[in-house]
């Protein structure tokens, strides 16, 4: 079962290309964090923020400070799948994100967890790349 | 203005993330034919064919043969793009796509052409990647 | 100062290309983990063993289970990187790896400790992904 | 036989790893883009540029502007490859270049053409992206 229902789980769907595969016939694991980056790139998006503009007008990016992924099962071409994004902790700096990879199965729910993980991410200058504080209303908005 | 409108016409559209870019800001000029890759995919599967099962019921493959890409303009994070395909020949083992990428605009319409190019595509059987001929279900649900 | 000189210690060196940073101007934080594979795939092959022959004459695969990893500085386009595997445990039919990225400096040598990370890898069937022993001629070939 | 022979024609060899495969086993044919434009790279740094120092110090990069890629033959994990650059034409602010890869056979010379193409790129200011005249030290360098 994905990661327990509630307004604080945010899921967004890719589709596998033959880009993301390896011969071994399955997702190449390296682009698992890819997919969770599209996701919390989605998350931001959907709490208001485009992280081009905050960088560009802001200053500001998020940069991955530490990854932890665990897989389970592989994907394949053309599968389907969920990536989830919760927020585990977070300070003014940075936060923690656990995510999830899960296989939509015919019926169009999530049917197997592939992969999984905890993303640690924290804000910094754009040019400097010294930690800063995250954007008061971008932590307001993801409350 | 996007390729003429038509039946004929297939658009499907992605959004530029980290991963796509490169340090000059703007897409890595190899990742357009991902995108158009990505396009090729979802043109078949509204046609009613998932490439999986094409390799693994059908035995057959199709391999790029040839792609000829220029590069107007650079789309950069965030930028969400309309890839397009058009069939512009085609007989029994291979076919001629023309494909573009337009970056869409606050108005929600395809603004500017950034990249455009030709891809020739050819179906080989999937365990010795010597041509065949395209399925005929295939290419009668692509006329 | 780099891991622990002593015979167990492979390191292996590569380039940072366009194709590896992202806008923020860095090496796009995935990218490590081709990096470490890519050095995982030397150590074999320093050891006598192609992957490519171990998956089609063995019908054996590795995959990787497990990895974490901590970003500590960036490394930008043209820095030259030297890049570690360490074995640190292991049974019949996985290994753990100690794994770390380290900047060339002006005089040839690493200087700074850019990522470092741990890697799960097991042994698997290469066509049902069933987990299975290494071959004993790679263990001792590793020893 | 690899392009004729010659002072003009810059080699340089990559290994495929499993990053470069996709689940038809062979490389993925946006890949060898990738090659080639480590080649470039390459060939810039063997005539004493590095694109790094350009953008950064100089405040000019290259970009691609046409690209033309004719796949015959698939390269597959493990291969060694040796990709080569030849200048074809150029004026002041682009040029043209021929790039070609060959597989290494067992004797360490190339032995199959596995792909070609012609790369146009072009110079340009490193923040507005406007063509600009390629450095005259980079021009003579490259004579």
């Amino acid at each position: 079962m994905p990661q327990a229902i509630g307004d604080d789980v945010f899921r967004s769907r890719i589709r596998v290309y033959w880009e993301d595969t390896d011969a071994g016939g399955i997702v190449f694991y390296a682009n698992y964090l890819k997919y969770f980056e599209r996701a919390r790139t989605e998350w931001l998006r959907a709490a208001g923020f485009s992280q081009q503009q905050l960088r560009v007008d802001r200053q500001v990016m998020f940069i991955v400070a530490e990854t932890r992924v665990r897989y389970l099962l592989p994907a394949r071409l053309d599968d389907e799948l969920e990536i989830s994004v919760v927020r585990i902790d977070g300070g003014r700096v940075g936060m923690g994100l656990a995510q999830q990879a899960w296989r939509i199965g015919d019926d169009g729910q999530p049917q197997q967890l592939l992969c999984e993980g905890e993303i640690r991410i924290a804000c910094v200058d754009a040019g400097t790349f010294r930690p800063c504080r995250i954007p008061n209303d971008l932590l307001d908005a993801l409350e």
